[in-house]
């Protein structure tokens, strides 16, 4: 078997593990895949050159030695710059930041896959303070879509979808506050999982929201998600939101039979505001799983709205001090953003938490009849770098702003979703394959069945 | 022995299920009490004749026919007018709610005290929508103190503390969110509960402030206290705050010695803003608990403008509607305090969530070394109907927003506090026991033997 960085992270642990190849030949492919294409794409904002070439003949040394090794060894992967790097301020896309001292201690998720083998190759480019749909940011530039690098990689974790997406790394992690995972998934053509809320841990990274962030994977098949996201399983101490629940591996449930699930598309909100592409792709999905019922999700479009009341002003919250400081030092729209949400009246984010329990309960019942939900992932295949405005059902509309149509009435009640890639031609565009909390195993089999059967896959970044 | 509406609500109990009185006699004298004295303490705003002498009637018949009967049998009690009452519309202290059409079934609290035997006679006057700590009303007058009836009751349950300080009934319910059981408990020189948050179903009462509601019990023994309480513990599924705990029965172990429990006195925003004879009372008690240790309970002033934050913006967006369309039916002073609520930026509520965290966690690490603090109850004795300001430390300040000073800090984290009246001449004034979440027992048994020891106890209505 030939390692090269275009490889499955299961690929690449079974060779080195077999010996076929050393973990540290992976690593320098991958650094020189990240040196010949990260000066278009602009994925990475640092490279952790030297500590992954130490780890991975670490790995190496075990293997020499007979020692067991796990699940994912000598897998390079890379990280949203909002993850704490031991020796690395954690820049959370800003500027801001990068005065802070460096992280003393990884973030959890980093330590977990690499206790499975993995090996961290850097830090990731990112929307400022993951308040973003695009990809875009004006410290750094923005990150490019490696199937057109005049696109957009969607937002916030641009670089994480850009790195995978564009073979520079199997495996990446990003945070999603209101779409941040699922969107880059859609934009740069590979999968993505937003864990059940509370499922992983968000220990030592930058926080956003408190009751809507998530970390997740970014992968281009759907068994190195899983292995991925099964490595970073488990309950954390240190994430208040993550205590409850044990490890329920996935990995080896891939391969059961989706028959007998009840698969329904998203009705409502989520047929509207979309682009002939998103109709497609869904299209494709559904059709693939026999699924034609359509459900409506009650009152999403105002699940939108409060996700967002609430995010403007616990944004406010986090950044209050930061706004009255250094208010020159934000992306001007970011901090804008942010001004505004420090002046919403308190009653309106009360009103927003009292309306997520009722939305809740609602969607629980849903979950009742139905074990899958289909829904776009983004209105559209990746905007053109700098777009402001798109139409959207024959009215003109900011592109920022909306890019988080479908996915923000999800997460805003912490739901699990597989965003799998549809490779549509000429640009890729993401599906929602979401599922009651707590069964991302019957997510990550419909997205496997589906890759089995050719309807998704990632396609070869064609833009390098 | 002869039953008297002043008699205890155990002695009641006693005579009644022992045929030495029947629940008819008992409700009569108390009705016949109220018809006396209400119009001057103008503590009752609806007094339910039929419904208690029908409900007496059946105890009656229960006892003749020699079934069991309830701990509480034949004891007329009364609610603040917040509590569901089937048949009265729940008017909360308002104008407004009395238009709304009549409840169909009682606060689950009423059934749990009927099913012990106890008998409903009355609803109670409260200061509008529990925002209040003077017990005056402009829709309904003010309640008065039975000790003095210029003075105030203290409020909101304004009415529960005058009806059980004045011995027109023997137990009381009322609501708690910054003081309003441990208040009117001071000024009216009876003893009252403010249970841990979560611990007594909240169901089917006109609410507040969700996060720091508490609904407890007022009486003139602890003995009765307990009873009321155990009467009402438990689960209840109509309250999402209150599934966990289970029935702790604390009346057998109220006799129980106290030898051996480590008694502090708060300190610091707890010895400061106090009249003198709020000193005296504090002192009373810790010199009968062998007390001399001063503990210092971090940041609580913070705490109170934490409270305060969250009180006026909660309480906005609940009548967010009712302000919009009938401001001049509100109190002008209430409907300032939440028009001024509804204007609160978000953030800050969310800076004072978060503060409440870690607060919580300080006064946890408190109850590692120590199991009961004393603070006052109130920063004075009752003061005049209608009097605006007082002298706090040397500085003229509002009565109203003042006297709920020494309370506030402690539920804002829920804390379990059983208030005893230290009478004083010539009023009485109200000492708090509080101790760690869930402990109840240990605070009612300090209040039984400060009670044995002849410290606390309920002085008679002398202003009758």
């Amino acid at each position: 078997m030939t390692i090269k960085p275009e490889s499955t992270a299961a690929d690449i642990a079974k060779a080195v593990a077999g010996g076929q190849s050393s973990a540290l030949a992976v690593v320098e492919a991958a650094l020189a895949r990240i040196k010949q294409h990260d000066t278009i794409l602009n994925s990475f904002t640092d490279v952790t050159a030297d500590r992954a070439r130490a780890r991975a003949r670490a790995i190496d040394a075990d293997i020499a030695a007979g020692k067991k090794v796990g699940t994912l060894a000598g897998v390079p992967f890379a990280v949203k710059n909002l993850f704490d790097v031991a020796g690395l301020p954690t820049r959370a896309g800003s500027k801001i930041n990068r005065d802070h001292a460096p992280a003393k201690r990884d973030a959890t998720l980093i330590e977990r896959l690499e206790a499975a083998g993995a090996v961290l190759v850097g830090a990731l480019n990112m929307g400022e303070y993951a308040y973003d749909f695009t990809g875009e940011n004006v410290h750094d530039g923005p990150s490019r879509n490696p199937h057109d690098t005049t696109r957009m990689t969607g937002g916030s974790s641009g670089g994480s979808g850009s790195a995978v997406g564009g073979a520079l790394v199997p495996i990446a992690l990003g945070s999603d506050t209101n779409g941040s995972i699922r969107v880059p998934s859609s934009f740069c053509g590979i999968f993505g999982l937003k864990p059940t809320y509370g499922r992983l841990s968000r220990a030592r990274s930058f926080p956003f929201v408190a009751s809507l962030d998530h970390l997740g994977p970014f992968a281009r098949s759907v068994t190195d998600l899983a292995l991925a996201y099964d490595a970073m399983q488990g309950p954390d101490a240190d994430d208040a939101a993550c205590t409850t629940r044990g490890v329920q591996p996935v990995t080896p449930l891939l391969g059961e039979s989706i028959a007998g699930l009840r698969v329904a598309i998203a009705g409502g909100h989520f047929q509207k505001n979309v682009f002939p592409e998103a109709v497609e792709a869904v299209g494709h999905v559904a059709k693939a799983l026999g699924a034609t019922g359509v459900v409506d999700i009650p009152e999403a479009s105002r699940a939108r709205a409060a996700a967002y009341v609430i995010t403007t002003t616990e944004g406010a919250s986090l950044h209050l001090g930061r706004l009255r400081k250094r208010p020159n030092d934000f992306d001007p729209a970011v901090r804008d953003r942010l001004i505004a949400g420090a002046m919403v009246p308190a009653p309106l984010v009360d009103r927003a938490q009292k309306f997520r329990r009722w939305y809740r309960a609602q969607v629980m019942e849903l979950f009742k009849s139905v074990d899958v939900l289909l829904a776009p992932a983004t209105p559209c295949v990746a905007p053109k770098l700098g777009q402001v405005n798109f139409t959207l059902d024959g009215v003109e509309m900011p592109v920022r702003a909306n890019i988080g149509l479908h996915t923000q009435p999800i997460s805003f009640i912490g739901l699990p979703v597989v965003a799998v890639p549809v490779p549509l031609e000429p640009l890729p565009i993401g599906v929602q394959i979401i599922t009651a909390p707590w069964r991302e195993d019957i997510g990550l089999r419909v997205a496997h069945a589906l890759e089995r059967m050719g309807v998704v896959s990632a396609p070869p970044p064609r833009g390098l």
